[in-house]
C-alpha cells in the first residue's frame, strides 16, 4: 500500500495544498529561504495535510479553510520538528543533514520559531475562532508532550500510561487536530467532528508506535538511523514491556545502563536483543493493531465511499508502514 | 522618575494583571513551575503590559480583553527571551542565571514553546479576530527581526537604516502591537488606534536604543554586565556612528575585529574607548530624544489627563531609564 493510493480520491485538492505550502514558505531572507528549499524539496510523506483533506471531503466540500488550516498544522509540525532536533541532538531529517547540524542551534529554534509564527499567520486565515481554538491548544499540547518526554528520559521504571501520555501529548494531539480541523472546516456537526478526532488520534499513536518499534531494528532494515530513542535515554514500549515482563541480572544491568546513561555500543545491542527476545515487538505490534482498528472504528458511521476507504487504508498504512 | 508613579492610573488594572499572569504560569509539570516559579520572582519592569493597559485606558476602559492582550503580549514577550538567550549564549537575566544556563539549551527551547503556546491561549480568550491578527503578525515579525539580526552579525559595514531595520524588528513591534492591542480591546476608533500603535512604536525605538547604549558604559553603572553586544559581533548605533564618521588605521583595525570576530578583552576595551572618543554615545543620545519626541507627538490629540501624563512619562522613562 502506498500513499498515492491513499491520496487518489483528493489528488486535485493536494495540488492546492502543495502550492499554498510553496507559497507560504517565499521569503526575502536569504538564509530562510535556502532553509525553506531544502524542506520543500524533501517533504515527507505528508500524512497530516492528507488527513486533513481527506477528513474535510468524509464530510463535506473541501474548501479554502480546509487548506489553511491543513497548512497551519503541516508548518507547526514542521517547526516543531526544527526544535525537536535541537532537543534531541538530532543530525539527521528525512535522509539529509538537519537544520541545527547544517547550521546551527541558533538557526534551528529563530527557524523553528519563524515557522510557528507562519503556521499562526494561516490558522488566522481561516477567520474560524473554532479552527483557532483547536490550532492553539495543539500547542500548548505538544511542549507539555516534549518536556514530559524529556523529564522522563533516564527513567528505567517507566510504566506504559507514562509512555502513552508521551505519545499522546507529542504525537497523537497533531493527528487528531488535523481530523478535527478539517471537519470543522466543512461545518460538519458536532458527532462527525468529535469522530474524526478520534479517528486521529488512534492514528496518531498507532503512527508513534509504529516509529517506536522500527527504533528497534537494524538501520539497514528502516532505511534510516535506529536505536536513536535508547542512545537518548528514551524508553517506549518495547522495552518497558520487556522489562516488566522478565527478571534477572540482565533487566538489572539494563536498568542501570538507562538510569546512568551509560549506552555504549555493545550496551546498546544488548538492549536491542533482550527486547526482540522478551516479546517488546510482539506486543507493541499488538497494541498497534489495537490502536489501527479503534480509529477505523471511530469513522464507522460514515457512509462507506472511497474517502472512507482511503481513511482505513490510511490508518492501515501509520500502523504498517515500512518506513 | 520611577515605574510605580507611571504606574499610579493603573494600580487596579496592575493587580488584575499580576494575578492574570501568576493564574496563566500554573502548571502541573514540576520542571516547568520551577522555570515559572523563579520568572514570577523577577518579573522585571512589566514595562509592556504597563503601556498595554494606560493605552486602553485613554481610549476607554479597561476590561478582561484589555488584560489577556496585555497578558498574550507579556508571554510571547518572556518566551522570545528564553530563545534569545540560547541564541546569544546569554547565561544571566535579571540578575540571576537564564534557563539555558540554568538548566541547559533544551529546557529554554522546550519552556520557550510552552510559553508561546500558552501566549496564544491567551491571546485566544479575547476572542476578537482583530486582536488576534495583531498578535499573530508579531510572532512572525519578531522571529524575522531575529534572523535578520543573526545575518547582519560581524558586519562591520552595516547602515544606520539596517540597525533601525533590526530594532523595529525585534523591539518596536512588541511594544507597537501593546499599545494597539490596548486601544482595540476598548474599541478604539481607528484613528485612535493608529495614534497608540505610533505611540509604542516609537517609544520602542527609544528603548532599544537605551539598551544598546548601555552595552557601552561599565558593567558598574549600569548593574548588569555590558559589553554583550559587541562581544556577539552585534554592531549597533554607537559604533555604527563612530566607524561612519572616522577615517584611519583606527577604524580598519576594528573592522577587521569585528569582521574576524577577534574580540579580545583589550580589543574592547579599544572599541569602547573608540565609540566614546567618537561621538557614538552622544549620538545615539540625540536620536533616542528624537524618537521619545515623536512617541509624545502620536498621542497629542487625545485629551489631557493623569493616563496621557503617564504615557508621556513612560516614554522619558524608556529614553532615560538607569537599566
Amino acid at each position: 500500500m502506498d500513499i498515492k493510493s491513499i491520496r487518489q480520491p483528493i489528488k486535485q485538492e493536494m495540488l492546492l495544498f502543495r502550492q499554498a505550502f510553496s507559497d507560504a514558505l517565499k521569503t526575502d531572507n536569504p538564509l530562510l529561504a535556502n532553509i525553506h528549499e531544502s524542506l520543500l524539496e524533501c517533504t515527507g510523506k505528508l500524512l497530516r495535510p492528507t488527513i486533513t483533506l481527506l477528513s474535510a471531503k468524509l464530510c463535506g466540500l473541501v474548501n479554502e479553510k480546509t487548506v489553511n488550516s491543513a497548512l497551519s498544522l503541516e508548518l507547526l509540525h514542521n517547526a516543531s520538528l526544527m526544535h525537536d532536533d535541537v532537543v534531541d541532538e538530532t543530525s539527521e531529517r528525512r535522509g539529509k543533514p538537519s537544520i541545527n547540524a547544517r547550521w546551527n542551534n541558533k538557526t534551528a529554534v529563530l527557524s523553528g520559531d519563524y515557522m510557528l509564527s507562519i503556521s499562526l499567520l494561516h490558522a488566522m486565515k481561516t477567520e474560524s475562532l473554532k479552527i483557532l481554538g483547536v490550532i492553539s491548544k495543539i500547542g500548548s499540547l505538544l511542549a507539555d508532550g516534549e518536556l514530559l518526554q524529556l523529564a522522563n528520559t533516564q527513567k528505567s521504571g517507566l510504566s506504559e500510561e507514562d509512555y502513552f501520555n508521551v505519545i499522546r501529548g507529542k504525537t497523537a494531539v497533531l493527528f487528531a487536530a488535523g481530523a478535527e480541523v478539517g471537519a470543522i472546516s466543512v461545518d460538519a456537526d458536532e458527532k462527525q467532528t468529535e469522530a474524526m478526532r478520534r479517528y486521529g488520534e488512534n492514528l496518531g499513536i498507532c503512527f508513534q508506535l509504529r516509529d517506536d518499534i522500527f527504533d528497534y531494528y537494524e538501520d539497514i532494515k528502516i532505511g534510516k538511523p535506529t536505536q536513536n530513542d535508547i542512545r537518548g535515554g528514551k524508553v517506549t514500549l518495547p522495552l518497558i514491556y520487556a522489562l516488566q515482563n522478565t527478571e534477572g541480572a540482565k533487566k538489572i544491568a539494563i536498568s542501570n545502563w538507562i538510569n546512568n546513561n551509560d549506552f555504549s555500543a555493545e550496551n546498546i545491542k544488548t538492549i536491542v536483543r533482550f527486547v526482540h527476545e522478551n516479546g517488546g515487538i510482539r506486543y507493541a505490534e499488538k497494541q498497534t493493531e489495537i490502536y489501527k482498528n479503534k480509529a477505523i472504528e471511530a469513522i464507522s458511521g460514515f457512509a462507506d465511499n472511497d474517502v472512507k476507504k482511503s481513511l482505513i487504508k490510511c490508518a492501515a498504512f501509520a500502523a504498517g508502514r515500512d518506513i
